[in-house]
C-alpha cells in the first residue's frame, strides 16, 4: 500500500518524537470525541491518537467506534497526558472499515474467558489473546532456535499413520470412504484395500518412534507438529489436537536426557521473558486479578513472573521415583488422609495431587523424577539392571504437574523384542522400528512436552483451551 | 554418557588437530583393515579414521562392518592421504552396535532412489538422504527465522476442521466412530451428532482463512503446518500430506504480496547456500549424474548451485495473466502446435507446459503472474475493477512451476456476500470468517507456499516422495 505503516511497536520502542508517520490499526476506545486507544496487534500497548477539536467531520467522528479499522497519519509528539510517553497528533484520517457498536461483539470492557471462547475468531483483537499468542509465537521460536544452535535437525514426523503401538490412547480414524457407504469384503468386514491408503489409518499420537529412525542417521533430531487423542475428556487440562515437541540424541543416556530438558526449559522460559516482557506482565496482572478470587490459602505465593525467573535461575530436583514414594508416603498430607489416593506403596502410578505436592508443597521447585516401575512405562523405554525399573524421567512444574516425559530407549534388540512380547506389542508388524536395533544399534534417549502445556506455565492461563487459537475438544470443531 | 562425543562437523570444521577425542557413528565403508569413513549424521563428510596394524584385536575388527555403530577415542592427525585433511588415529574403539554386513539393507554402492523408497526408515543413513533432510531442516528453520524478524506472528491453525470452504480437492474425514458400527438417525443417515466433535470433521486443506481472523488482529501472521489431499494422484508432484506456509498481511495489497514472497524465497535459498553448501554440493553432483542419462536437449542449462544463485541475485519477472496469455499465444511453441494444450484465448487455466514455457524458455527466470480471470480463482480473493480479474498472484519456478499463489483478500463485505453467493459457498457456515469484513475490515494479503516444493527446488530431487522423511500417498503410509 501506498503510504508505508510503522508498527506501534516501533512507534513505542523508538520514540520516532516529531516525527511524520502513518500508523493503521483498530479502535479500542475512542474517549471525549478526542483520544483513540489504537492497537495493531503488534504490541500489547495502544498508541493513542490526538484528534483536535474541530478538524475533522462529525459524520466521520461518528464511525470512529470500538473495533473500527483506521488509518492515521501525523506528527508523533511528547504526551502531557498520564499513561503514555508519546501520542500521535492526527493530520489525516482515514477509516479502513467500520464496526458497528451495537453488533460488535466486543464491548469496551471485561469479557469472560468463557464467552470469547465462543468467539475465537475474534479474541484475538483483546489484550489478553493478544499476549497469549504472541507469546506462543516467541516460545516456538525459541524452540526452534534452541534446537538449531544446538545442531538438532527438524523432522516432520508424519500425521496421518498406520502405526499404534505407542498406545497411548484412542486415536482418530483417517478415511476417504465414503461413510454412508464403506466398501466390505466378502465376510462382511471392511475392506481397506479400497480405501486410500490401502489399510486403516489414524492420526498419529506421538512422532517418537519416527524420531528415532532419524536420530539412529542423523545424530540429533527434533519434531514439532500437530498429535491427536480422541479421549473423551471435557476438561481444562486436554485437547483433541495439541503441539508437541519431540527432541531424539543418538548417543545419550538417561542423564543427557535430563540436562537437555531442563536447558531447554529455562532457555525457551528466559526467552520469553527477555522478548514479551510486556505481554507477560499483563498476563501477571491478569493472573494476580483472578487469583484475589480465590481464598487466600489457594493463590500462589509467587507472582507469575517471579514463578519464571524462579525456573530460570534454579536447578531441578532430581530424584527417583523410589525416593519420592518415601517422601510421599511420610508426608503429614498422606499421614492425614490428605491425598484424594493414599500411597499405598511402591509401584504405584502417581496422580497429579502427588505430583503437585512434591512440587508446591516439598520441593517448591520444578522436579525431575527418574527410574520408574516398568509396569506403569512404555515399552520403548531402558530397563534398568535392577529388574524393576526403567530409565524413564518426567518433569513436574509447579501448577501444571507433569510437562515433560522422557527416556532413554531400549536399544538392545533381544531386551527389547521381549518387553514387546510381554506387552503385546505386534513385533512382526514394528519390524521396521527393530531394525534400528538390528543394524548400528545405539544408546538414544529422548522426551515430549506438551506445547499448550508450557503455554499454560508460561502464560499463567488455567484453561488448554485458551493457550491455542481454535481449541478442538470434545463437540467442538469450530472455525 | 561419561565420554562426550565431538560431532564429525565440528571436528572437521574446527581443525582440532592433534587434539585427544571421541566420535561416535556409522560405518560407511571399512578398507584394508585400515581405513574406516565414519558418519554421524551431522555433516555429509566422513571422517576418517585410522586403525593401526595390530593394535587391535582381528574378533574386533571382524565386526566393523558397513551400518555397525562405534565409538572411537584417539587423536586427530593431518592425514596424508587423499580427500580429507584430517583423519583420527584410534586409540580405542567399541562397537556400539553390530550389523550384519549380510543383512543390512544398505551396502556400500549406490542403490535407486525407488528401493530406498522402500526402505525409508533406513535411507537417513545414506549421503543423499542425509544432505535432503539437513537442508529440509535450514530451510524449515530460515522460514521461521525469515518471519520472526519480521515482525509476523507464528499461528498454528488447526489440523482438524468442519469448514470445507477452500473447496481445493477432496477432504481426509477424521472420526472417532468404530467404522464397523456407525450409528445412525431415524432417517437412516449417519448421525454425527454422536461423534466426537458432534458433527462431521476433516483434515485441512489450508490455514489460510483463519489466518485471515488472526491477521485482522494481530497485524502480519504466517501458518507453517501440515495441510492434506485425499487427491487419488499418482504422481512424482503430489502428496496425501504436505506442510505449508502461509503467511496472511493486514493493511497490504497484491504489491505488498509480492514483494513479501519474493524477498521470502530468496531469503530461504541464500540461507540454505549459507548454511548448507556441502549439501548442496553433494546433491548438485547427483543431479548432474542423474541428468547425464537425459538426452542433451533436456538436460538443465545452469548446475543446481547456478540456478539456486540466479533466483537469489535476480528480481523475478512481474506481469500479468494477460500479457502472459499474449505471449503464450504468438509463441513460436504455440504456432508449431507444440502445446499439448492449445492456448485458445484469454480466460483459459494455464497448464504446467504453459507455465514452463514461460519460467524455463521466455523469461529464464522466476516469473510472477498477477491479475488472473476470476472465474478460474477462488472465491476469497479480491476483485479488480475491470469486473473480470482478481488480485491473484503465482510464482512460478524453472523446473518446479507455480510455487507460490497468492492474492489480496476481497475485504469488501457486500462484494465477498455476492460472489460467494456466486460460486455457492455457503454463507450462513462462513458467518465467522464474514465477521472480520463486518467489524475493522482492512486491506489484506497473503500467500502459500509448498514446503515440498520449495525443497525439490532446492535439491534438485525430481520426486516430492524423497523429500518427505515418510511420504503419505495413494496405498502408502508406513513407518
Amino acid at each position: 500500500m501506498a503510504d508505508k505503516r510503522v508498527r506501534i511497536k516501533e512507534v513505542l520502542a523508538e520514540q520516532l518524537i516529531n516525527h511524520q508517520l502513518t500508523v493503521m490499526g483498530w479502535v479500542r476506545t475512542f474517549r471525549n470525541n478526542q483520544f483513540i486507544a489504537l492497537n495493531d496487534g503488534s504490541t500489547n500497548a495502544n498508541l493513542q491518537i490526538v484528534i483536535e477539536l474541530g478538524k475533522f467531520d462529525d459524520a466521520l467522528l461518528k464511525r470512529i467506534t470500538t473495533g473500527a479499522a483506521l488509518k492515521v497519519s501525523g506528527t508523533l509528539v511528547a504526551s502531557l497526558g498520564k499513561g503514555q510517553k508519546v501520542e500521535l497528533k492526527a493530520e489525516q484520517l482515514e477509516v479502513l472499515g467500520d464496526s458497528d457498536a451495537e453488533k460488535f461483539p466486543l464491548q469496551p470492557k471485561k469479557h469472560s474467558l468463557e464467552f470469547l471462547r465462543e468467539i475465537a475468531h475474534l479474541r484475538f483483537r483483546t489484550n489478553t489473546f493478544g499476549a497469549i499468542f504472541r507469546v506462543r509465537h516467541s516460545l516456538a521460536f525459541a524452540i526452534h532456535d534452541f534446537f538449531n544452535k544446538k545442531g538438532f535437525i527438524y523432522l516432520h514426523s508424519p500425521i496421518i499413520t498406520a502405526s499404534d503401538a505407542e498406545g497411548a490412547g484412542e486415536t482418530f480414524h483417517v478415511t476417504a470412504f465414503d461413510l454412508e457407504n464403506i466398501p466390505k469384503t466378502d465376510q462382511g468386514t471392511i475392506n481397506y484395500k479400497e480405501d486410500f491408503f490401502g489399510k486403516a489409518a489414524n492420526l498419529t499420537v506421538s512422532g517418537q518412534l519416527e524420531a528415532e529412525l532419524a536420530a539412529l542417521a542423523l545424530g540429533d533430531v527434533y519434531t514439532f507438529g500437530p498429535t491427536f487423542r480422541a479421549e473423551n475428556s471435557n476438561t481444562a487440562r486436554h485437547l483433541a489436537e495439541f503441539w508437541m515437541i519431540e527432541p531424539e540424541m543418538a548417543f545419550a543416556d538417561l542423564e543427557d536426557d535430563m540436562n537437555l530438558a531442563e536447558e531447554f526449559i529455562k532457555y525457551i522460559i528466559k526467552y520469553a521473558l527477555d522478548n514479551n516482557r510486556d505481554d507477560l506482565d499483563f498476563l501477571a496482572a491478569r493472573l494476580a486479578e483472578e487469583e484475589k478470587q480465590k481464598p487466600q490459602s489457594e493463590r500462589s505465593e509467587m507472582s507469575l513472573i517471579e514463578k519464571l525467573e524462579f525456573v530460570v535461575n534454579n536447578d531441578f530436583e532430581r530424584l527417583t521415583y523410589t525416593e519420592a514414594i518415601d517422601i510421599l508416603q511420610n508426608s503429614p498430607a498422606n499421614k492425614k488422609k490428605k491425598f484424594h489416593y493414599p500411597i499405598s506403596g511402591w509401584g504405584i502410578d502417581l496422580q497429579s495431587e502427588h505430583e503437585r505436592y512434591l512440587v508446591e508443597k516439598h520441593f517448591k521447585k520444578p522436579v525431575i523424577l527418574i527410574n520408574y516401575p516398568k509396569e506403569i512405562k512404555a515399552f520403548y523405554m531402558r530397563q534398568n539392571d535392577d529388574g524393576k525399573t526403567v530409565a524413564a524421567m518426567d518433569i513436574l512444574a509447579p501448577g501444571i504437574g507433569e510437562i515433560v516425559g522422557g527416556s532413554q530407549r531400549e536399544e538392545r534388540l533381544e531386551v527389547l523384542e521381549n518387553r514387546m512380547q510381554e506387552m503385546n506389542i505386534p513385533v512382526e508388524e514394528m519390524s521396521w522400528y527393530l531394525d534400528t536395533r538390528r543394524f548400528g544399534t545405539v544408546p538414544h534417549a529422548g522426551f515430549g512436552l506438551g506445547f499448550e502445556r508450557l503455554i499454560q506455565f508460561v502464560t499463567g492461563m488455567t484453561n488448554i483451551r485458551d493457550v491455542i487459537p481454535f481449541p478442538r475438544f470434545p463437540k467442538n470443531v469450530e472455525f
